[in-house]
């Protein structure tokens, strides 16, 4: 079990910031061709979900790891709050037209774990919905594992609460953030320490694909481990170029 | 677990047609006033499965038992084969994007079931990938019962080899049936045998939601067994027209 508080939000302190720059660069080399192997071989999907408090480096995280893949084979799907339609449905329902066809890189911007965070902490949710919700969470991402050979790669980007504050004022004080600017999100930040203990509870009870925490006070540590992340797990899948149906001359 | 074999296809001998049809009219009278009251308090959906043999009666059943509801809550998905994006993910995909909001009744004409039905038969799947799709069905249902009030029902048209060729040979010689000929038809019936098996496998391993086997042989009685399941298991959903969200004169 995570208890967050014992986790640093910082990268460690020996590493050398341009060192792991220059590493990040040539690791996103690296993905961009795995995702050209894995857009060719067809055999695997991967599902990129990235859960985070505000101001956490969602977006950033986005725009700098996916942003140079080839768009054809990415696609990017931001959650936001559901509408009527939606919560007719089951609380997958929307976020099941959203995973990814083989071949594909999806990403979730928030996702179905926003179901048991912020309605939780909203007291939307009671405790025995939100266990129905983890059993169901479970089920639904073996699921796209063992029947579609989906890897799911699921990241918490975990950022200190002061660190938070810096980046809320800069949404007011820089012009080109102000579009970013949400009169909410200063409301939220003060049920951070409820934020904090919803988000636990989703890496106890929904950890059969596991976390990856990631210290993210810092871009550019950041931005590292998840590129470092997925280039692991694209290589552990082993695709290879699929050869011709038959040979040319036969 | 059901023998298909040792299962009637015919309505018990001591009932007399005339009165089943008129107790049918009675009961299609409630269950339109109970889908108006589903409607109306939106409090649960219900999703009607419907799966058997070429020729067994699905659509006449849709025709017969809904064709006087309200269209504004009632909708039909026939699923036939899936296309090359529906292929490339997972087999709930598609069907996950067709299910019921609450307040609504969904029929399904054919459904998740034939991709470990037809797909077995024709040995497009194998028993281990069908054993991983009916833990998923299974777990998939019980998220539609218990994360959204999902009342499922499930109805299996039990119908002759015999009663089948005569149905298939009437859709050659009757014009207003050559639009449902299809020569694949009468190799599918060829398989008859491997067909009953696949589909007691359903019955032994996705039970959780029952089976209802409707005697299909005769039009009559598969109408009223059908209408009166969905009778008995909308009254038991005790539904109450929701009341004014504050009184008028306050």
């Amino acid at each position: 079990m995570y208890l967050l508080s014992e986790i640093s939000t910082k990268a460690p302190g020996h590493l050398d910031k341009k060192e792991i720059k220059k590493q990040t660069e040539e690791l996103l080399e690296e993905l961009d061709s795995l995702q050209y192997l894995l857009y060719a071989e067809a055999k695997h999907a991967v599902l990129v979900v990235l859960q985070g408090p505000d101001a956490s480096g969602k977006d950033g995280a986005i725009r700098k790891v996916f942003g140079s893949l080839n768009p054809q084979g990415v696609r990017v799907k931001s959650f936001k709050e559901p509408t009527q339609e939606e919560l007719s449905h089951d609380f997958l329902w929307r976020i099941h037209q959203h995973t990814p066809g083989k071949g594909l890189i999806q990403i979730f911007n928030r996702s179905h774990y926003e179901d048991v965070l912020v309605t939780r902490v909203h007291k939307l949710c009671d405790d025995e919905t939100a266990h129905l919700r983890f059993n169901a969470i479970n089920n639904f991402e073996e699921m796209l594992a063992s029947t579609n050979s989906t890897q799911i790669l699921k990241f918490y980007l975990h950022v200190s609460k002061e660190e938070q504050e810096v980046r809320l004022k800069e949404r007011l004080e820089d012009p080109t953030k102000h579009w970013k600017y949400d009169r909410k999100d200063f409301t939220e930040s003060n049920l951070w320490d409820q934020y904090r203990k919803m988000y636990e509870d989703v890496f106890r009870f929904c950890n059969a694909t596991p976390w990856v925490v990631v210290p993210a006070d810092q871009n550019w540590y950041k931005e590292f481990i998840i590129t470092q992340t997925l280039v692991n797990a694209l290589k552990a899948l082993n695709m290879k170029f699929p050869s011709l149906p038959e040979k040319p001359n036969n």
